[in-house]
């Protein structure tokens, strides 16, 4: 058996998220679906982690067993033939039997993209969340300050979510201007479901002034969801990189 | 009579260019109608020129007479809260009754995008044309030196063009690349039908070897059609700016 290991840029505006669902369609579905018409097996193909409905990947990583003889580029190809046009594989490569894409991983990139004008993009509106009122960087970026290091996330962690330990260490939040986008990059060892929005939805509470930076402090020690801010709409966010 | 001037901004991927037809959707048409919802005044809402099926803008300029008065900003805000998301107004002024979008434009910009890699992009493959092959941008850039001025660009035009006179000055065309785009600045007095894109046919033509640099100038001096490269295809197109 060999092991594929695959690097996947999504649009995520026309599906479910990555998983499976009986009454939705999924990323895994459609490139499970692909899979079979290459190979003829039926076979999981196991990503990192889940994206939520309408949320984006520009390097989420899966990877599936199979007995087929299909070289590396090939399979690549033969994927970005079959699949949707908002579904496209970057890579394929043959890795180690032992590789697991969700296991293994040792740390998650997301970004977050806030276009801050005084009216919708034509372009933009699938991949930003459009925010009119102004927000105040410098404040944003105070209160991100108590969120980096090992905390309990509790207070950012969507009701339905399943980890046990709702422990994770963000390794950086950093804030970044370009033109009339605001980019958020978030690096942790992993995420709780909807974590960064739930981030997202507070930093702007933070930037529009109604909590103060140090506010952060107190919602993330309150450890319940009800202290923090709104969560923040899908399709700002992007899974941009994750690093074994 | 009020005569506005609109600053319009959309993605023209589903729509059949600018201009009114009688069986297809268009920009026009769909800002006719809501501008009759606004208004209801049947008024013909007149751009700076046409731009074809799946050409998309970032600075299109239009212009209306009307009786109303509602405001400008206000008039801005109810276009926006009407139009399907693709197609925004950033912009709506009140402006001297002589102006005329069309009449009035001195230069346009366009810029055309090459997504230049070995495998599509889930995002970008409505605004751009993926090339696969490598493309010399030295020869490309050595080929652009010979449009530059002014000229018969017969040789550029569709043939479906209605233009009466085929001479336009060509100001500017700048080659950039970023990371795996490459970009192509055009600025012209007027741009006959096709033109942009039967330039950027020719220009692929000769960054992979199939053209010369100095064909450039025969194909020029030919003004005919038949000798240039193929039409690039419509989504790497945007209307950029009209200066006035």
């Amino acid at each position: 058996m060999r092991n594929i290991k695959l690097l996947i840029e999504y649009d995520g505006t026309n599906y479910h998220g990555w998983q499976r669902q009986l009454n939705a369609i999924t990323i895994q579905e459609i490139m499970e679906n692909m899979l079979f018409r290459i190979t003829s097996e039926k076979t999981p193909i196991i990503a990192s982690g889940r994206t939520d409905s309408g949320v984006h990947a520009l390097g989420q990583v899966a990877n599936f067993k199979t007995t087929s003889q299909i070289d590396d580029i090939s399979f690549k190809k033969a994927f970005n033939s079959l699949l949707p046009k908002d579904i496209v594989v970057k890579d394929a490569v043959t890795v180690d039997d032992n590789f697991h894409s969700q296991h293994y991983a040792k740390s998650k990139i997301y970004r977050y993209c806030i276009l801050k004008r005084s009216y919708p993009s034509a372009f933009d509106y699938r991949y930003s969340w459009l925010i009119k009122q102004p927000l105040d960087i410098d404040a944003m970026k105070e209160a991100t300050s108590f969120l980096i290091g090992t905390h309990d996330f509790s207070s950012f962690r969507s009701s339905t979510c399943e980890a046990r330990d709702p422990v994770r260490t963000l390794i950086r939040l950093d804030i970044e201007q370009d033109r009339d986008m605001i980019l958020f990059y978030f690096e942790a060892d992993g995420f709780l479901k909807q974590m960064v929005r739930n981030i997202i939805g507070t930093l702007v509470y933070v930037g529009n002034g109604r909590f103060k930076p140090i506010t952060m402090k107190t919602i993330l020690e309150n450890k319940n969801r009800t202290s923090a801010g709104p969560t923040a709409p899908p399709q700002g966010l992007f899974l941009i990189e994750v690093k074994y």
